[in-house]
This record gives structure tokens, C-alpha cells and sequence, in this order.
């Protein structure tokens, strides 16, 4: 595996940045929230997936053995350009690099054990290949992030359809907020939470995830 | 905030490492699962910090004002210098460039919540400064990672006195099975988890970290 590096058409002459943290929000569309039998939270739920789940669009998400319920769910990514800690809502966007579609890949059943005992997210949310990530376009691309249609097709069959301005959490928020926790630097990832309709995966299948306006992302499903 | 570089006087002509994913392991000396009430795992307990925490030895852990209960864990921590995914126990420390003593500040209060309501540990175990980290040693210089005695004191107090062959899952095996979830990759680090006498920091502390043969880890808390 080589390092993870996003090329992204972006200002200060940078080609490329290499990934760093990939910070993700949890139930950030209430519908989602509700299926899973999840209250609406009153605060962003951040968890952290490691670089090493990334792929590219035309890659493989690979079901690793000890789980049977791995889900799909699509997601509005933004790449941060600009280091910030603190930052204030007014200024947030201005840290933002790009934005692509990506996938939070999620061993549901490790993460169902994980949350009757109390334990960690990591390995539900971390293994290889659990973060497939489509192309960016520039920040300066896209208008308004809180006006895009955000839909997956499993083998061309609709099974998730939403829109980001029902984000309970606007984009804006969620980095002023994770920015109080974590410093943000240029390479890190957001995943800004997914609408309803997850579900599973099986192998063979072939998931087409699109965002408004964003390049698509395509990938396929084998075993390990 | 720079990105971390970890300088390791290593083989393969690399002066220094930019650091990675932190791979964390919980509740792996068994009089620590106990202080704190937890069953002894079964398989290790894995969850990942990101790099933006790590501070090195002479900077001071800052109290975020969402927490009143951050602790000190004391642990032997293993930075990866060659990359690898599924990596047999038998060859785990090969894959090892340096030891160090960190130091896992954990925000327990949010951690305690984030456990009753099944929610992700990031945050309690994330925040900025929440990863002192030592300089590091090459490989070579360490015999036996399970041979090893691991202090913490408090302006000259001992609060945590452990040995690392009191471990549950020793270094190779939790190199070898982390692998299996995230592929590891030079400048990852793993923090091997802590012994018993966990307890809160207060403004003002001077903290004193060592591992026996490392060179000592010296932080001090201040509130932000």
C-alpha cells in the first residue's frame, strides 16, 4: 500500500496532499438517525477512520471475515486545505480544499457489539478499504454544499436518496466543532454523515455513489 | 501546528517518520481493566487517536474546558517503520523501527459518557496534546519489549509502576493482529496500553513517564 495522496485542482500550488485524519459524523441526518433507532444528537458525533481505508473510485471494498453486515452509507467529503484550530463558523468553509463523494464503510455487527458494551468504533469503521473516496473538484466549485442531491445505486437500483440541506449539522458547524477538539490540517478528511437508506453489501455487487456536481464514485465488492 | 516528523535513528536511511495513525490499545494490563471495573478482554481492545494530538517531551497537556477528569496512561509505545497488512506474529517486530514512552490522555468523564450511551471514544481520547510521546530508541536497543518496567510520577509522586510482561497481548501479537483490520504504515504508532494507577492531572502537574532504557517523557498540564 502506498501512501494515500488527493489530487486536488486547488489554490497555493500545492498538486497534491497527502491524507491525514479522516474525521466522520454520526447520525447527521435525522432520518438516518431514526432508522437505526438513534435519538437526533444535540451535538456533532465525530469518530476517526484511518487513512488506510482509503481507495479510489474503480477499487474494490473488500468485506473482511469477521463480519457478515457490512453497510454502505454515502457521504458529502471535504478535504481540508487549511490548518485551523478553533476556527469560527463564519471562516470555516474557507478551510475547505474540496469536496468529492465518499463512502463510510461499516461492519454494522462489530459495530452493534461495539455499542451494547460500550467499546470503541474503530474496527467497525477502519478496516482496509472502508473509506472508497471519488475525485474532488475545488471548494471553489460548488456553491453551496448544504444544495446538493446525494444518492447510492447498488447495481444501478436506488438505495440511498437524500439532499445535504437536511444535514442536521451544516458543514460549517461540523468543522468549527471538530476544530475545537482536533487541530484540522491540510490532507485531513471530513465525512459529513450520511441520509437514510443503508444497507448492506454483498460480493460482486457494484455501488455508484453520486453527489451533486462531484465525480462520481464507483467501486466493487469481493470477499476477502 | 506542523505536521509531526518522529526522528529514529533507524536503519533504511529514513532520518525521520511523519507520523500516522495512532493504533491504541485498551485495557491490556489486567489489574488497569480492573481499576476502572472492565472485564479482561478476550481479543485486544483497539481504538485510534489521530497525529494532531502528539506532543513532544517538554510541551504541556492542555485541559479542554469540556472535560474536568483527564488522566494519565502511561505506555510503551512501538513506531512501524515498514509497512504491512496481515503480518505473522513471528515477524510482528521486525516491522518495528523505535520504542518510546507515551502517554494516552484520556478525557474519562466524556469517555465514561461516550461508553454508557454506546458512542465513539474519539473525542475522550483525541483532543489536541492527548499523545505525549518520547524520543524514540531504534529497535536494536530493546531486547525484550515484554522486559521492561513502566513509571509514572507526579511532581516526583509515583502513580503508576508497571512491568510490560504484565501485558495481556504482548507487542507481537498486537502488531500481528491489528494488521489484520488496517494496514500498518511507516510512522504509525503503537500505543500498547497501560498499567493500573490511572488518575486524574491537574493544572500545574509535572508529569515524569519512563519505560525502562527510553528516554523519560517530561509533559506539564496547564488549562486552555
Amino acid at each position: 500500500m502506498e501512501e494515500y495522496r488527493i489530487p486536488v485542482p486547488a489554490t497555493g500550488g500545492k498538486a497534491t496532499y497527502r491524507a491525514g485524519k479522516l474525521v466522520c459524523i454520526g447520525r447527521n441526518y435525522a432520518k438516518h438517525a431514526a432508522e437505526l433507532g438513534n435519538a437526533v444528537p444535540t451535538s456533532p458525533m465525530i469518530f476517526l477512520k484511518p487513512a488506510s481505508a482509503l481507495i479510489p473510485s474503480g477499487s474494490d471494498i473488500v468485506i473482511p471475515p469477521a463480519s457478515a453486515d457490512v453497510h454502505h452509507e454515502v457521504e458529502l467529503v471535504c478535504l481540508i486545505g487549511t490548518a485551523g484550530s478553533h476556527i469560527p463558523r463564519e471562516r470555516a468553509l474557507d478551510h475547505v480544499a474540496g469536496y468529492a463523494v465518499g463512502l463510510d464503510m461499516t461492519a454494522r455487527d462489530i459495530q452493534l457489539l461495539a455499542k451494547e458494551k460500550g467499546h470503541p468504533w474503530s474496527v467497525a469503521k477502519g478496516y482496509d478499504t472502508f473509506a472508497p473516496l471519488g475525485n474532488f473538484v475545488p471548494a471553489e466549485a460548488v456553491s453551496n454544499p448544504q444544495d446538493l442531491s446525494i444518492r447510492l445505486e447498488i447495481n444501478g437500483e436506488e438505495r440511498q436518496a437524500g439532499h445535504t440541506g437536511d444535514m442536521i449539522f451544516p458543514v460549517d458547524t461540523l468543522i468549527a466543532y471538530a476544530s475545537t477538539i482536533f487541530t484540522l490540517m491540510p490532507g485531513d478528511l471530513l465525512f459529513t454523515g450520511t441520509p437514510e437508506g443503508v444497507g448492506p453489501v454483498r460480493e460482486g455487487d457494484r455501488l455508484c455513489a453520486t453527489v451533486e456536481g462531484l465525480p462520481p464514485l464507483e467501486v466493487g465488492v469481493r470477499t476477502s
